[in-house]
């Protein structure tokens, strides 16, 4: 046994979890202390709490504008939350379905029986009826998915709280707009990991009461939270993702392209679509699958943990490894935030991405010593780990290594990717400078780029997989992807201040603010573009790992020994998974360019037939181009969400438990360079543009200014890069988490009814 | 036994060797009554000879169109020639420094003993050295080399004779123009598979001379066969691409784009490099690249032959059934091609595309004739096959079915190419439509039509490594790579048909032929497009099954036992593995980029410096033009290639034959993909294009002319997808055969001293 005692870790496990979110409350406060309102009751309020300020503030005295920024956020915050919540309805539906379905196919393994039995790897243990296992994975899967939708909920709630906010303090200066961004930030990124942290904690627990010394059944239940969470991830990514594209591509083509006006522009019709789309994609989206990850990784990880001698010997705290490392992973967090909040101070633009950086690097510092006392304190100096139905012995400090090659590797992924999307490198100035020749050549560098940036995240994938996967089989593994998502509440304060700068800005242009306030929060916009491809980064790398763990979960629970590529049957599966991706990014691409045909002749029929729309003395109906993004989304999510869901159910119902294993790695291997090299592809032509539209040096004024040749050919990789970044390339990260999920979970399914097809002949 | 003698087995496969030779002498002979000369003696003959044609021939007074034609098409075969002079001169050293690296490595295996000792699989037997395989594999290695040389050097010299050809006799009628094209690719066709197949026939026989009795050493040399024709295919595929695409994308970029100047003009100073292009990429390239897949698969199934019944029972027909496959092939190819040139005529445009189909579908229902022949004249009615260090016993129907189901699965593939990329369907058209919104549309609606378009191929592939598997093991894989590659010639002569048509388009606009003539030479380019895409399908359907087969033989040489995913070493090989695809096109995309940037800036300096230029009355400098193309294409295709050859030695030196093997498998299952999305996009984009320019329905007009908005778009597309679909696309079916063949080649070394990073460790 380890050092820390059952008490203590039932004590700290929710301790964690309360700080986190108490944290989180806090930020919020301190965001909420900048008034936004279009009453002039509280506008003289804040009028007078500014008094006395030394800072020169632009625009301070026009009621107006925050008048008109509190109608434009009452606007994408009301737009955003209609759309979660039709959204949730339908999934509301898919979830019920989906339930019925895992108590039906878990339940028919042994015919519904309600008798105890041995169990499946401690065969001298009697254990709960498999029933039991398919009522309680269906509830885990409930919970998951609840807490998947209030994470993303909640997320979507505080950015849309926080852009008017960072628009209205970008007056006084950048400074102090960066941090009301990245407070928000942090506000969603603890909340998050303090919520996944509780319900799982609560859930296990709670099912404790039932199962008591059952500890497999128990943790098998589990894993339904992990396919609940990532099972609404899917729907919100690609839902989402669909979304916001469909109005941002929509938005560009006929605004920037056809009709000259700047982005964000209060005239064109898909703008509000646009600021919502931010807010349900890059957010809510990204908050679900971010939870999703944390919960799937933490599932392996309990289930790899449960049928090894932590499990067998009933080691409570030893068993609470992943959660422990979680709890610590909101302290040091916690610790990181102050870093950037209070101990830091933006003062110029070119400060912003490295202040970013830096809070990367202080988390896995940080983090780093973390681990190493949690491994001292929570695990016993040796034990054995389940590995393909031998044991491994493994001590406390490899699993230290395990952890901490996947945070490391993480921080390769997350640096890498800021190298191959942000303007200060070589790569995206090469693509800048590749739209001299057109839209051509910027296409194919980009796409080039894209490529050629998978190559570093791959080999630090690979080595963190190597060395955890032979220290402590798949258990490290799952640990190494814990490792990743253990600083998740800086990662997503990081992510998440993206889009809020992004819809800052937008809320900026469309108040008709000067300029110089523009161009502040296209600033804190760009970093946004940077951070988020690091956030993907992470979400792919993490992904990875994640279903790595979960599909070394599956071939346990399946009772697999070996998958062999020289099998047929393996084989196969190995090439058509490696299609998967493929398939789902044509779909997803396909709906996105197809919704954005819609909006592209709405916008054009209103700027046609709306008179004095063009000259500003007129509305657009901005409702319309919402339903057209609402309509697709909900509808072009069915397809690609039904591919995901379907395709573990029939390859292992049909083709038996070892094509189903073959499938999920070819998927893995395959999806993870296609999401990589589309987020990065993306991230990079976006940035290329804003390069070109900055026009900070000497060649990227040679490129310019905005409608110059070159800046349209800019766009246009934008417009392309958008579906790539945005849509396609996250959802595959879902795509291979899912699968891998949703195999483990019907496992016993699989293993007992599976392989109709060749049973057949 | 089977009911063939050996001797009879000796007569038949040189027979049909020199019956294809023949044949494509004939056809040559048929193509060189068109007469070209810029001489007037010849030209009046060529008119008197003309007297008495009926059909209205246009232009046919003009002694200076055809002078005109003759010296375009000098200048275009001098250009190729020489390039690949150069290409094969540099191609040389790499040859010699690469045997030696072979015999040095297979020699130091046993410390290049020259005792004879006990054979590896028959281990009663005696085998020859050691050192004499690393010596024989290294003869064949060159000879595989030289015969890929002169297939890629053969078919490039017929097209350079027939491109003009094919143009004056569009002047008589469409029809005319279409034999002649079909007749000469069927030369190219022709003369590949029967040299091939004579080469290696040879090659068995003369090794057989010092083997003797030893056939496990004589078909483990003869690998080397494949490896050396795979190694020269890779950079002529490389090398020829970078060089037609950047002359291509240069040309378009500043003559269509810019210049707004139509394609092919005299005018554009990249035009002689463009078309040189097509001779050295798309014919030469592509005729090393086939050639090096039917090495290679006949190379597969002869060495697991060896180690299964027919070696250790010195059954010779029956050894020699890869052998007897291919001649059928050519005999069944032969009456193929007399249907198209004998027993229908073109005479409109519309029937092209299905005519070149239907010698598809000729071809794969006769061979499948020929099959079950030669199934059961060759073959003992039952026999075993070497399966991962056991015995399979298979029957000789079994065999039947391997082979066939490769030869339908390459149908299937060609049919689905066609199906995604000819304007003739939806697909293609949907992509033409989404111009309408620009450049950006077009490129998201092309992508996800290339991701589609991988589906139906990869379960056609799938379907048929399942059934060729089980039936029998990696031996049926071979043969059903064989059986898709048996019908070579015919798919050869319906390739290489569109980039003679593409070449004849471009002479009939050089020498200022009418529109009309223009027209017909279109369409006949039209249909090339789609064919170049099928035959693109082929080339990687064959690919995947080849590389397969080698891995199964590389597993088995090693002494592999399992490839399993769920061991770390495995692991991360198919990862990594299915990352090269990536990191290849990176580079190949990127160098296409680059050169086409300086063929760009070449253009741009011609025209703004040649006083003149534009108004026709100066010349351009043309060979400054071919030197960028052609100093790109050999600096740029040594990091690729290099990316290539040393993963395989490295992999194997530092982590292993298991490392090694996953490498392949990833390599494989991912590369498919890329390398059928990225042709289909790319061909699917230039059709598109194709349709709006030619206007043939209401829909293609309303998108039109050529220089409409969405033309423009159209353009754009096109001209991105020319990488994808020349450069980065086909080189990926080299990247996976040539890696699973030099493992193959190498797996002595690497079991016996590979593996040194973890034996460190």
């Amino acid at each position: 046994m380890g050092l820390m005692s059952e008490a203590l870790t039932q004590i700290l496990i929710p301790l964690a979890a309360f700080i986190g979110i108490g944290f989180a409350l806090l930020q919020w406060f301190l965001v909420s202390n900048v008034r936004v309102s279009s009453g002039s009751k509280l506008e003289s309020e804040y009028n007078d709490k500014l008094i006395g300020e030394d800072e020169q503030e632009e625009g301070i005295d026009s009621d107006d504008v925050v008048a008109k920024c509190a109608d434009i956020q009452k606007a994408i915050s009301e737009g955003a939350t209609s759309f979660l919540f039709t959204e949730y309805k339908y999934l509301g539906i898919f979830m019920v379905v989906f339930g019925a379905i895992i108590f039906l196919f878990l339940g028919s393994v042994k015919s519904f029986s309600t008798e105890s039995e041995p169990c499946t790897f401690n065969k001298e243990k009697i254990c709960k009826p498999t029933l039991a296992n398919a009522f309680f994975t269906t509830i885990a899967f409930f919970l998951g998915g609840l807490t998947s939708a209030l994470s993303g909920f909640l997320g979507m709630k505080i950015a849309t709280y926080a852009n008017a906010r960072t628009t209205l303090e970008a007056r006084k200066s950048i400074g102090k707009a960066f941090i009301i961004a990245f407070r928000s930030g942090a506000v969603m990124g603890f909340l998050l990991a303090a919520n996944g942290l509780l319900v799982l904690y609560i859930s296990i627990n709670l099912f404790k009461l039932y199962y008591g010394d059952d500890w497999e059944g128990l943790y098998e239940s589990i894993t339904g939270y992990g396919l609940g969470g990532s099972s609404m991830a899917l729907f919100g990514r690609v839902g989402g993702g669909i979304y916001t594209k469909a109005a941002d591509v929509g938005a560009d083509l006929v605004g920037k392209v056809e009709r000259n006006i700047p982005e964000d522009d209060p005239r064109n019709p898909a703008v509000i679509a646009d600021n919502v789309g931010d807010n349900v994609g890059d957010i809510a989206g990204m908050g679900s699958d971010l939870f999703g990850s944390y919960a799937e990784s933490s599932c392996a990880a309990l289930f790899v943990a449960s049928i090894s001698s932590f499990g067998s010997s009933h080691d409570y705290s030893a068993m609470s490894y992943p959660l422990i490392i979680s709890s610590m992973g909101i302290v040091v967090c916690l610790i990181t935030t102050l870093f950037a909040t209070d101990m830091f101070e933006i003062k110029n633009v070119t400060e912003i991405e490295p202040s970013l950086k830096r809070q990367l690097l202080i988390s896995t510092v940080l983090m780093t010593v973390g681990i190493a006392f949690v491994s001292f304190f929570a695990l016993p100096l040796e034990f054995t780990i389940f590995d393909f139905g031998s044991e491994k012995v493994v001590k406390n400090w490899h699993l230290f290594f395990c952890v901490s090659i996947g945070l490391w590797a993480g921080l390769v992924i997350g640096y890498t990717t800021e190298y191959y999307t942000s303007s200060a490198y070589s790569h995206v100035q090469e693509v800048a400078d590749s739209c001299k020749t057109g839209a051509a050549t910027n296409v194919i560098f980009g796409l080039a780029l894209g490529y050629k940036s998978v190559i570093i995240p791959i080999f630090a994938i690979a080595a963190s997989i190597y060395v955890s996967f032979s220290l402590a089989a798949m258990y490290g593994i799952a640990v190494a992807a814990l490792g990743m998502l253990s600083t998740i509440a800086t990662g997503l304060a990081i992510d998440a201040y993206g889009p809020i700068s992004d819809n800052a800005g937008g809320i900026a242009e469309m108040a008709g603010m000067s300029h110089s306030i523009r161009e502040r929060t296209d600033a804190l916009d760009a970093a946004g573009n940077t951070t988020a491809a690091i956030g993907k980064g992470f979400a792919i790398g993490s992904a990875a790992l994640v279903s790595l763990a979960l599909f070394g979960a599956y071939v346990s629970r399946a009772g697999i020994k070996t998958v062999d590529v020289l099998s047929p049957k393996v084989f196969i599966g190995l090439l058509v998974g490696a299609m998967l991706p493929y398939w789902f990014s044509a779909m997803t691409m396909k709906s996105v360019g197809s919704a954005a045909l819609k909006m592209v002749e709405e916008v054009r029929r209103q700027f046609n037939s709306i008179p004095g729309l063009m000259e500003g003395t007129a509305k657009p109906d901005y409702a319309t181009c919402v339903k057209i993004s609402t309509d697709a989304s909900l509808k072009e999510m069915i397809p690609p969400g039904a591919l995901v869901m379907l395709t573990p159910l029939i390859a292992g119902t049909f083709f038996g438990v070892e094509t189903l294993a073959g499938v999920l790695a070819g998927s893995l291997v395959s999806g993870v360079q296609v999401a990589i090299s589309a987020s990065n592809t993306g991230g990079a032509w976006d940035n290329a543009k804003k390069y070109i539209e900055a026009g900070a040096t000497e060649h990227a004024r040679s490129l310019g200014p905005k409608g110059s040749d070159a800046h349209k050919a800019a766009v246009i990789g934008d417009t392309v890069g958008d579906p790539l970044k945005d849509t396609s390339g996250p959802s595959l990260n879902i795509l291979i988490k899912l699968m891998a999920v949703e195999s483990l979970v019907f496992a016993p399914f699989f293993a007992t009814h599976g392989g109709l097809l060749f049973k057949l002949l």
